[in-house]
């Protein structure tokens, strides 16, 4: 087996290919009013680490290299799930920034969706892009070398699982919390419930990433259940390290208005645990994913990708 | 073979089913914040004539019957799908009502979920029902009699007919022209923008409820064909027919503010070729949708449907 290449390079060329297939699939919806598919395309091109979509082909890589495919089938077969969760996930950026939920000017440096394109326009971009994710899940996909039935099967499992962690007992679940906790009167919410709601607001699609990848290379069983566990400890710890940023006043680093959540009176790790103690919990979340990984013998980028995620706060 | 039921019977069963159906799929979100389940079950279960999921059972019976299911098995292999295409509907209907869009207070007699749940909250329903509808489509689903696998990619054929069917070049497509259409100094749509905008807005997810129906029954070319054809010509009779309604303010048939679109300068089908002439090409779609059937030797309750779809505005 050759070693593996270094993390930046791996997920260089994959955000490549990610970003190329993004802008593909916008370019292909001509027969779509041009201002939708334009503030689809503000708010899906801007950037971003694409954290969830290097996690829908690192699962994809590391369980496929168990199970016969060659790298570039782990990637073809994962490719439309990756763009898919990024839709997902820019989708729920914009409803979240919108005047009446957190009322956010500023997102990954520039003006949010409803500053640019107006409310209506940015609710119906959220709603095209949740959409449009689900046209992509469930496209037509040959790959060559691997069985067409089959990949249509684990296509409608991840379809399952990609809207099960969005959906109300998942990312929209996490929001209602997240707004019930914010509103005037409202109790403090305590350690148990700071972290329901972020293992529903941002862990579950950071869990649904890694599951839909290794479900799309055709894992099953312990595998899928090595997956799952690593996701739950990589989403815990992205959401540690988060707060760490805000208060840490790191703007630049988090992308957008640092020390928000503090001054809205908001929970978070650090001003419930303390910053030593944060950095400790989110360490704790890395080694014991990296830990699970190794005892299901899952190998490639996975367990780089979670020390990549709590290298942020340093 | 036996004689149809009448189509009220047939209605009324079915949607005793999707009623019944919808309900428990609501109740199996225990996992879910009650605030969020109560906001989609306040647009969901307040009643409605539930065209599309009627459409979705009827095109699977219809096409079903050609193919050796029987009517259980139809309505088996179709249930959850008429479900999802309600969950959809619902949730387009909370984000056209909310006060950046069409700002409506009532629908269905009832104050809008806004109104009653605040904007964050409606939004976020709406965002829940989407997401959910395709947990419901991707379910494992066994239909004694049905192969398992066959109906997986039947299920993924789905999501793909619907997604694409509420999406950028569909619902959400139209409702951007919609708003373009209604905005400050926008000009009037002529004949063919209104066609458009209407075959987006409202028929692409009428034809999507048909196809979908069609394609779990294990339809599959000339008969998908047919029904896609059948889908175009009610979805637009529909419109027209709704359009009517409004003009000659039947507020309790249409469930919401009548004369709002006139009242808007928005145009309408009677705005534009006057209320006889409506009704005319309301009429004559319904024949065009009959006539498809039965070239394509399709029964059952779709032509049924078809007439009761215009017998609204008499």
């Amino acid at each position: 087996m050759s070693a593996l290449p270094p993390l930046d390079a791996w997920l260089s060329a994959r955000r490549d290919h990610v970003e190329a297939a993004l802008d593909r699939f916008l370019a292909s919806l001509t027969e779509a009013p041009p201002a939708v598919t334009a503030a689809m395309r503000y708010s899906l091109l801007a950037g971003g680490k694409r954290l969830r979509p290097m996690l829908v082909l690192a699962a994809s890589e590391a369980c496929g290299t168990q199970l016969g495919l060659d790298p570039e089938q782990a990637e073809a077969v994962a490719l439309p799930a990756a763009c898919a969760i990024e839709l997902i996930h820019t989708y729920s950026l914009i409803h979240d920034d919108l005047p009446s939920m957190d009322n956010d000017s500023m997102r990954r440096g520039r003006p949010t969706s409803h500053i640019v394109h107006g409310e209506a326009l940015a609710i119906l971009a959220g709603d095209a892009l949740l959409t449009e994710a689900f046209t992509l899940l469930a496209r037509e996909h040959t790959v060559d070398g691997v069985d067409r039935r089959a990949l249509a099967e684990r296509q409608l499992r991840a379809v399952r699982i990609l809207a099960e962690a969005a959906g109300a007992i998942g990312m929209v679940g996490g929001q209602v919390l997240d707004l019930q906790a914010a509103a005037p009167g409202a109790a403090p919410l305590d350690r148990t419930s700071l972290a329901a709601m972020h293992a529903r607001k941002t862990g579950a699609l950071i869990r649904g990433a890694a599951l839909a990848g290794a479900t799309l290379a055709g894992a099953d069983g312990p595998m899928i259940d090595a997956i799952s566990a690593y996701g739950v400890s990589i989403g815990l710890a992205f959401q540690i390290v988060d707060d760490i940023l805000d208060v840490e006043g790191a703007s630049a680093e988090l992308g957008k208005t640092a020390g928000k959540d503090a001054a809205a009176g908001k929970p978070t790790y650090p001003s419930i645990y303390g910053l030593h103690e944060s950095r400790r919990l989110a360490a704790a979340c890395v080694d014991e994913a990296v830990t699970t990984l190794a005892r299901a013998n899952l190998g490639g980028q996975l367990a780089a990708i979670a020390r990549w995620v709590t290298a942020r706060s340093h």
